[in-house]
C-alpha cells in the first residue's frame, strides 16, 4: 500500500482533539461545559458586512484576482496607514485566512531543509506549516515568570546556523497574551539584519491590546524592509474568522512576486469573503472600541480569578484573547481529562487547551493551560470558580 | 538580502500572464478581444445558490469544522452515488477550492525528492504545486495527433523509479478536452496497483462530457481503494468559481487523515462558499442539462469551425471546455501575442492560451493554442473567423 508522506507524521494531533471526545460525553452526561480552550469570538460580525452578503446582485460568482480585488487591497492600505505603516496596494496579497498567508510565505521563502526560530510556546498550526514545507523548527523557550518576554540577543544567535532563513513570530501572542516591546521589536529588526533572515510577524490581534501597552509593528521597524513579511487577517479584527481572508503585506517585491505565484496557482481568494473583509473596512472605532473593552474587561476578570486560586501562576496578557496559566498540577493535559471525564460542580464543569499542545520542547509546559477569554465576564467568573474547586478536589485524589 | 526560496523558482510565469498587457493595449485601442484563453464560464451560477446567500441569518460568521460541515459532506456522498460511488462523508473532505485539494493531497502524500507523473500538456498549477511540496515532476507525453489518449502502459512504466509516489491525471482533461476510456482507466488502476502508488484523479470536469462517450471515474475502479485520490470542485459544476469549494474524495484513511491534518492546521474552508455549495446540491439535472447542452452545442461549433481553416488541426474534446489546436505557425507563443498587438479586423481580434504554458517538455506544443469554449456560438463563430483572418495576414507576412 502506497504510504502517506513523511513530513504528515511531523504535524502531531493537538491534546484539544484528544478532550473534544470527552467534553462531548460530559454534555451527553447533561453536564454543562464552559468552553476556555477556543479562539472563536462571541463578538458579532459587523452588520455592515453581513448586510453587503444580502444585498449581493451578481449572476455569476466567478473568480477573483489572485492577488485580492484591488479595492480590498487599497481598504488595507488605508488601514495600515491609520497605524504609521504605508504600505502599497501591490505590497498586499490577500490570502485565504492568515493561514494561507503563513503557508505560501513559508514556501516562498524557504526550502526543504531551511531552518526557521519562533518562540515556545507558540502558535500550533505554525508547526503544521512548517512540516508541510519540509523546513526545521527550532525554538526559543520564554518563560511564565518572564511573562513571556523574548530572552535577549545571544539565546536567538545561538540557534542561527547557515541554514537558518527566519524568525518567526505572533504579536501580539498566541497562546501567551505577549505584546513586545519596542526593545524586543528592535533586538528582532538587528539580529534579521546581521544575519539576513526574514522576519514574518503573524498580526492577526493587532487591535486585541489592553492598558497603555505601545503597539510597534513589524512594519514599523526601521533599515528592515525587505526582511520582514506580515501575515494578516480579518478573522478576529472584525470576528468574522469564517470568510477566510487574510493578506501577506510586504516591501521584498521578492517575496511579494514569489506568494503571488503560489496565488496564481490557486487561482483566487474567497469571491465572498472579500466583500465581507470590503464592507467591514468601513467600520471604525465605534465597533471596534466596545469590543476592545469588553475583552479588556474580560481580561482582568479572568487575571484576577485565576490570581486568587491559591497555587496558579498566571501572566499578565498585554494583547490577544488569551492567558497562560500555570496549575498547581504534575500535568495539566491529563488535569483537563479529569476535569471533562472525572468532575462537575452543580452540573458543571470546564474545558481548557493543555499548554503542551503550544510547546515544541518536549516537556515543557507540562502544568500550564492556555484559558482564551472569549466568553462573557459572568461566565468567566463561573469557569474559574469551576476551576478553583476542580483544583482542589484534583489535589486531595 | 535575505533569498527566496529555490522552489518558487521552478514555478513559470504562465505565457497568458505575458500576453494579458498586451490585451489591455488592444483594448485601449478600442479593439474588441474575444477571449478564448479563460476557463470562467459565463453560465449563471444557480439562483438557489446565491439566493442562499441573501437569506443568511447569522450574526457571527465564524469558524466551520476544518473537514467542511457534515451536512455538505453527506450531500456530496449523496452526490457521488448518483455516479454508482459509495463513500461516506468521513471520505470526503472540505477544501478551498479544488486547488487546495491539490495541494493537500501532493502535501499528503509526498515528501521533497519523490517524484510523479502526469500527463503533458497538463494543467499548468499542478507543476507549480507539485514545485511548492518539494516533488519532481514527471510528464508523459500526449499527442494531437492520438486525440491525446494515454500511451500504452510501457511508457508510463519507463519512467517509474523508486522515488514514484504517484500517477496524476486531470479527466475529463484540461487543456486537452481527452475523456478517459475505461481501457485507459483500467490500465491506471493495473499500474497504481503493480506499482504501489496513489492515483490522483482530478474530475472537476466530471460533467462536462459530450456525446455518448462512457465516464469512468477514479472512483469507479476495483481494487484500488487505498491508491485513488479524488480531487474535486464545485467551481465548474455550478459556475461558482469565486466560493472556494473543493473537496479531496478517498477510501484511503491515512491519506484523508494526513490531508484533514493540514486542514486542521489551516483551521477550515470558506463558510460561505459551503453555505452556497450546499445549496447548489438542491439542483438537478434541469440545471445541469441545458449547461451541458450548450457547451456540447459550442464544442461543435468551435471544432468545426477550427477544422474549415486551412492547415489547423484540432483533437475532438469529449469533455471539459477546452480544446487544443495546432496552428500552421512555428511558434504560438509569438502569434499569439501578435493577434493582440498587430492584428486585427473590423476593430476585433482574438485572444488564446499558448499551449506551451500546459507543456512541461521543454519546446512540446509550440504550434498549438489552448481554446476555451466558455462564450456564446455567435461570439465563437465570430472569433474562428478571427482565427482564420489572422492566420491568413500571418502567414502572408
Amino acid at each position: 500500500m502506497a504510504e502517506t508522506s513523511k513530513r504528515i507524521n511531523g504535524i502531531a494531533a493537538s491534546p484539544i482533539r484528544k478532550l473534544a471526545p470527552l467534553a462531548e460525553k460530559a454534555k451527553a452526561r447533561g453536564v454543562k461545559v464552559y468552553h476556555l480552550n477556543i479562539g472563536q469570538p462571541d463578538i458579532r460580525t459587523p452588520e455592515v458586512a453581513i448586510e453587503a452578503l444580502r444585498r449581493i446582485d451578481r449572476t455569476v460568482l466567478e473568480y477573483s484576482p489572485s492577488q485580492g480585488f484591488l479595492s480590498l487591497r487599497e481598504k488595507i492600505a488605508v488601514y495600515y496607514s491609520r497605524y504609521g505603516m504605508d504600505y502599497s496596494p501591490d505590497q498586499i496579497i490577500v490570502t485565504s485566512g492568515g493561514s494561507e498567508a503563513v503557508l505560501f510565505s513559508f514556501l516562498a521563502c524557504m526550502d526543504p531543509g531551511d531552518e526557521i526560530i519562533t518562540t515556545d510556546p507558540t502558535y500550533a498550526n505554525y508547526i503544521a506549516f512548517a512540516a508541510a514545507a519540509g523546513v526545521k523548527v527550532k525554538t526559543i523557550l520564554t518563560r511564565i515568570e518572564d511573562n513571556f518576554a523574548l530572552p535577549p540577543v545571544e539565546e536567538f544567535e545561538a540557534l542561527i546556523t547557515p541554514a537558518t532563513k527566519a524568525i518567526l513570530i505572533c504579536n501580539p501572542n498566541n497562546p501567551t497574551g505577549s505584546l513586545y516591546t519596542a526593545a524586543e521589536m528592535q533586538m528582532l529588526a538587528e539580529i534579521v539584519r546581521r544575519h539576513d533572515l526574514f522576519l514574518f510577524s503573524d498580526e492577526v490581534y493587532r487591535e486585541f491590546i489592553y492598558g497603555d501597552a505601545e503597539y510597534v509593528s513589524a512594519g514599523h521597524l526601521e533599515g528592515v524592509d525587505d526582511n520582514v513579511v506580515i501575515l494578516d487577517s480579518f478573522s478576529k479584527r472584525y470576528s468574522e474568522c469564517g470568510i477566510r481572508i487574510g493578506a501577506v503585506v510586504t516591501r521584498n517585491r521578492s517575496v511579494a512576486e514569489g506568494v503571488l505565484k503560489l496565488g496564481q496557482a490557486r487561482l483566487s481568494p474567497p469571491l465572498l469573503g472579500q466583500i465581507v473583509a470590503e464592507a467591514s473596512c468601513s467600520v471604525g472605532r465605534e465597533y471596534l472600541d466596545p469590543v476592545i473593552n469588553e475583552y479588556g474587561h474580560r481580561r482582568n476578570v479572568l487575571v484576577d480569578g485565576l490570581k486568587s486560586i491559591p497555587g496558579v501562576v498566571v501572566s499578565v496578557p498585554s494583547g490577544s484573547f488569551y492567558v497562560i496559566a500555570k496549575l498547581p498540577v504534575d500535568d495539566a493535559d491529563r488535569f483537563c481529562a479529569w476535569c471533562l471525564s472525572d468532575f462537575e460542580y452543580d452540573g458543571e464543569t470546564v474545558m481548557m487547551a493543555p499548554a503542551s499542545g503550544f510547546y515544541f520542547t518536549p516537556g515543557a509546559g507540562r502544568s500550564e493551560v492556555r484559558i482564551a477569554y472569549v466568553l462573557e465576564t459572568k461566565s468567566l467568573e463561573k469557569a474559574v470558580l469551576l476551576l478553583s474547586k476542580a483544583l482542589e478536589k484534583y489535589r486531595s485524589l
